[in-house]
């Protein structure tokens, strides 16, 4: 027999817990049972923090999505020309996504079975939206390539983004976040070619 | 009463329809009943044609793995300067991921359960490998910026790349695949920012 551990947990810590389980075994995969296991504490118990696991799911994702539309508030991204602003846009989403990473990756698989994912996938592309628009401003200023369409590039910038939630492990101490953004500002806005 | 289908299948036309199931379902969620109710014929019918659901998998995942494969051996992948070279295979990439969508999405969710998606992922692994080598043959020439480190480089531009199978849908009528390919090549090479 396993002696329960005692419930320690705070909605905080439980979040993290459940973030991991949620990202391994796919949310709808996850059940209150595979929670409490992992967690190392009864239902009971986890339903003392929350109302079940669609409460988590969105205090999950909630903390992604704050992250990442708090980079739109930032002074950086308010003020000065358009093209800086979507620099430093990037560059901060990139930073977001290291720093969140379980809760951004999480995110990015949501499906859209539940309100809560609906919910989710629709703030995704209320964020999508805004970064499209500084972009088109930006083209607008004439501080763009011309021959570039903004959907299109919106759509490739954010798939490069995205995609470093498949291969970025913290723990594996190569490039810092910090030192992925630098790479990601450089490829979106300089490429690779040496200036001529 | 549903009349089977006569059995006018070729292993070609066959393989189409199980990468459509094996992408929906994922491959370990695709039993042969699935291909058997999808192509509409008798399970014997397909094994007339295949060992079984794994020969179709490694069918599908050579198939993109070839057309990959090949734009290495494309003159204007061999021959120039290695920027050149990089350059030209890239577009290539992006030309036969998009002609090949369903196989090479297919070839990009492989997990390596079975010996044939372990096989897969080595191939997958190679060819990423000889792209980097061009990115590295090209930094030596001095003719990639100095500061863009290879390795992150080259995940963040398969990133964009891989992306690209997410949201592409060659019914929609948007960009065809030489506006993709030229949006990527721009961007990975010359990036947003308007020459000064």
């Amino acid at each position: 027999m396993t002696t329960p551990r005692r419930d320690t947990y705070t909605p905080e810590t439980l979040l993290s817990v459940a973030v991991q389980v949620f990202n391994q075994r796919g949310y709808d995969g996850t059940s209150m049972e595979h929670l409490s296991k992992a967690a190392g504490i009864s239902k009971s118990s986890i339903y003392h923090h929350v109302s079940g696991k669609e409460e988590l799911l969105k205090r999950a994702v909630s903390r992604a999505l704050d992250g990442l539309f708090a980079t739109l508030e930032e002074p950086a991204a308010r003020e000065g020309q358009a093209v800086e602003r979507l620099e430093h846009v990037v560059r901060r989403m990139v930073e977001v996504l290291i720093s969140e990473l379980p809760y951004v990756t999480l995110l990015l698989r949501v499906r859209g079975n539940t309100a809560t994912e609906r919910w989710a996938l629709e703030r995704r592309r209320d964020f999508d939206h805004r970064v499209a628009e500084l972009l088109k401003a930006a083209a607008a200023d004439g501080d763009v390539r011309p021959d570039v369409e903004v959907r299109l590039a919106t759509r490739l910038v954010f798939g490069m983004i995205n995609s470093i939630v498949e291969w970025y492990r913290p723990e594996a101490r190569g490039a810092s976040g910090r030192e992925v953004a630098d790479a990601v500002v450089q490829l979106v806005f300089s490429g690779l070619r040496r200036a001529a």
